[in-house]
């Protein structure tokens, strides 16, 4: 293992690697630092390539110890799907549905149960929107741990369903995550449960981060233009622009790095309000709706490292209008064959209205993360009845 | 392209290949022939290895000429999921859930559609009990054809409504998914559209096939003890019969096959009844009934080709009951984090039978097809309430 320490990501203390952290003394993430000499020393691109493709063959760059096994549902290399029709072959999509319980969340949960499991711990704990939860509660039940998550009314029904069949013990709850949160939060206090929260504990994000490793990878070591990200906690963001650091100390990849555009929905857009007014850091968005259930996040702990990847990227924050957003998952389903979740429509919808400000250009390479499965949310009826009694096939 | 021709699968008549078919004139399925020991000459192990993964990397068993371009949507090679909480170590899904539109569909329509693209087919058709029609769509969609689906009544609105979501013509009709096929049989006769029906056409197969051909490189070119593999058109099963005989004469594999078992529900049957009775082909089975609507297919057209492929490897048809399909799915959930589908339920369900009547033995390597997400199928709701306001923490 290479891990050297943690580090506070707000005020640079050093913490112990290899046991179980949630935040720093001074209430922020901390972050997972490596011997990265050492890893250039250890790995090369070709006995990178020469492994099985997935998540698991980045292990330099991980946190779980040497000889321990992971806890693991099978996380494949996502693929990146072109936009041909819709944007053009340099429009790609990374299809993060194609992981076990259908979003990205596994990547962090995969990385975190791990650890967790290796630490001893017993009992996980989450407040989510979703798909965070139901990747708890599976690599929690593969774990033989016990799960707990609290999710906000409004929660699509197919996320608290699925939690609970993974034997998660799931609560749905009159408020929103960051509400759910302080539940999960006084209860880890009080030693009931280990706090899964994003950016609450440092192995998440380690998880996420291999979202950029594939990336660079799967594009010939060569980043893209831009990167679109659906911004809710952030921790993939935060955890690709880590990632890129990192391949670059250890000599996989050059100076360039894509523009990071950190995507909302109107209707929750702290990040967007704090881009825009030159904060440094995010207020709580006060009564947060939208349909991409993944984004709803008023006030995201890593607020502060979202906005200086955007800022050092010469990215930007985006909103996008509900009405923006169902128009972009239908046109990607009808056009390219590609059904994205409503979050990946808010970032086709950001894309285009990127295009629109010229923040970026027709052709240039540019990355849009679809973060889950399409299939798990509702679609609007448009089939017809047929009686085969009485087909007229000239009508058909 | 290494395709000499193609073959009756009854009578063994050779047809042209590189041109749209649909059965031979004996009504019969085509299978493609490929020059084997030309593939032998062109294709080693190690160059297969260095391409990327996914379907395409076994272009010279495929049937899409040389430079021509497959309709995509980024097929990978789906991973393989110890369920070692259920059934050990030894008990593999192979989770095909992973591919574009959620299911194993999308391999045959893959190829289908690049062929139908290929040959200059405008329009295309079929019957499906669901997934089959949401991947005709998808890949229709991104090679700028139209679609008609006609579903049975008591398909799964999410097909219905994904299917159309890709801008397919989409129909629910009052009867089984033979008697929708009546249909487009007919639309097709009189030239209103190609009918991609599973084996009315002979390239689905061919994508269908590549599930045994990754199982074999997966498994270090061993092949499993066992395969059960649920069971509707059976298109996949006969494709990896055929694929394990290509591997053999190309000589990755050796002779040893797994034993098949062909898994139905009890509620629709007809391949059971026929292995169990000693026939060489199956009655249309009056009722069909299942939860697992994938395997709703009271007549299959491949019928006596399933039978065939089962006994040659000393397998067996096996039907489970609705109860224990549930009771699979539940388990698998709650003891390993992994949500198979009806169908896959069913394939578990299978396998524990098979356990019981000792067809296998604990410990024998075994593959479960899992053919399509979890996430598409209703679960009930587990879920309790929380009012954040009175949280007693000491009852969490």
């Amino acid at each position: 293992m290479f891990v050297t320490h943690l580090e506070c990501s707000a005020t640079g203390e050093l913490y112990e690697a290899d046991k179980p952290h949630n935040l720093s003394r001074a209430g922020k993430p901390l972050l997972v630092r490596y011997d990265l000499d050492a890893v250039k020393g250890a790995l090369t691109r070709e006995a990178l390539a020469s492994r099985p493709a997935g998540m698991w063959r980045w292990r330099e760059l991980l946190p779980l110890p040497d000889g321990v096994e992971p806890v693991s549902l099978g996380e494949p290399e996502t693929p990146l799907v072109p936009l041909t029709n819709t944007g053009g072959p340099n429009l790609l999509v990374k299809d993060e549905g194609r992981l076990p319980t259908g979003s990205f969340k596994a990547r962090g949960l995969a990385m975190a149960v791990s650890m967790a499991k290796h630490f001893g711990v017993r009992r996980i704990a989450m407040p989510t929107n979703g798909n965070a939860g139901a990747a708890l509660a599976a690599y929690g039940a593969r774990a033989g741990m016990k799960s707990l998550v609290i999710c906000p009314d409004e929660t699509p029904a197919i996320n608290v369903r699925e939690t609970a069949a993974y034997g998660a013990e799931v609560y749905v709850a009159n408020g929103q995550i960051d509400e759910c949160g302080r539940i999960v939060g006084e209860g880890a206090a009080a030693g009931k449960w280990f706090d899964c929260s994003t950016l609450k504990e440092p192995y998440r994000i380690e998880g996420k981060k291999v979202m950029g490793l594939e990336l660079a990878e799967q594009l010939g070591w060569e980043l893209p233009d831009a990167i679109f990200y659906p911004t809710g906690g952030g921790t993939g963001l935060i955890g690709m622009w880590k990632a890129f650091d990192e391949l670059e100390a250890i000599g996989f990849i050059g100076k360039k790095r894509p523009r990071m555009y950190a995507v909302q929905a109107a209707g929750c857009a702290p990040i967007v309000r704090a881009f825009e007014t030159g904060a440094e850091s995010a207020e709580r968005w006060e009564n947060a709706a939208t349909i991409a259930t993944g984004i709803r996040v008023p006030k995201a702990i890593g607020d502060f490292l979202i906005l200086r990847a955007i800022r050092e990227s010469g990215g930007a924050a985006i909103a996008v209008e509900e009405s923006e957003i169902a128009l972009a998952v239908e046109d990607a389903a009808r056009d390219d064959g590609f059904l994205l979740c409503p979050e990946g429509g808010a970032v086709l919808a950001a894309w285009r209205e990127a295009l629109k400000r010229k923040l970026v250009a027709e052709g240039e390479r540019v990355v849009l993360f679809n973060c889950a499965n399409g299939n798990k949310y509702p679609l609007p009826d448009k089939s017809g009845r047929l009686d085969l009694a009485k087909v007229d096939l000239a009508l058909l």
